[in-house]
């Protein structure tokens, strides 16, 4: 049973849902993950030039949480993989429509299929 | 056309949905609204217990990003009630979602029909 945050808020399951992925970048991890990513490196690679302690922060709490399981491809020096588990996968669902909301209300984002994201126009 | 952050991402539109909605308390307070708060002080009485500083905020990031409407109901004082817009009301899927996937992965969380939300349980 992953913890719940310290704080207290309502039993909604959006909030808990909001307590561990309620900030710009945890979904856009699970998002990378959905789209490939697998090792650290992807993950810096990705267009959102997410910065290094956030991404270790965040993969670390999406694996504390069960949504992300990290295993050992190589033992020296140590590296993970990381993969979602099948509540990861429930957030498909999730990321999908706030990619339709953003695509409709938001005409100049842009989803290019095979392409993953693209950086944004100025 | 509403502003987009400032800082630099992707033109996903995932990304940007989290530019707008990312953080704890956003969707929350949208939550409320399609749960039928409309004043200030509904907000207040919500068991989330939003901090009023927060709360200020987010409605007023809502309004500028026209996911909700503020509407003045009384002139002296001044008081406004909130609604959401079309583009407000098309995060209900994303709710939802997050809804179901609370529910399903955090059988303590509850949404008790009628009655909206309730305390954690300890």
């Amino acid at each position: 049973m992953p913890k719940l945050p310290d704080f207290e808020r309502s039993t909604c399951p959006v909030a808990v849902c909001l307590d561990i992925l309620g900030d710009k970048w945890t979904l856009l991890v699970v998002r990378d993950i959905l789209l490939g990513a697998r090792r650290f490196s992807d993950f810096e690679a990705s267009p959102e030039a997410v910065p290094t302690n956030i991404l270790s922060d965040r993969l670390k709490k999406l694996v504390e949480h069960g949504i992300v399981e990290k295993k050992a491809y190589s033992e020296r020096p140590v590296r993970y993989e990381y993969r979602l588990t099948r509540k990861g996968h429930a957030l498909r669902k999730v990321l999908k429509d706030m990619m339709d909301w953003g695509n409709q209300y938001y005409p100049e984002t842009a989803t290019v299929p095979g392409e993953g994201v693209s950086t944004r126009r100025k």
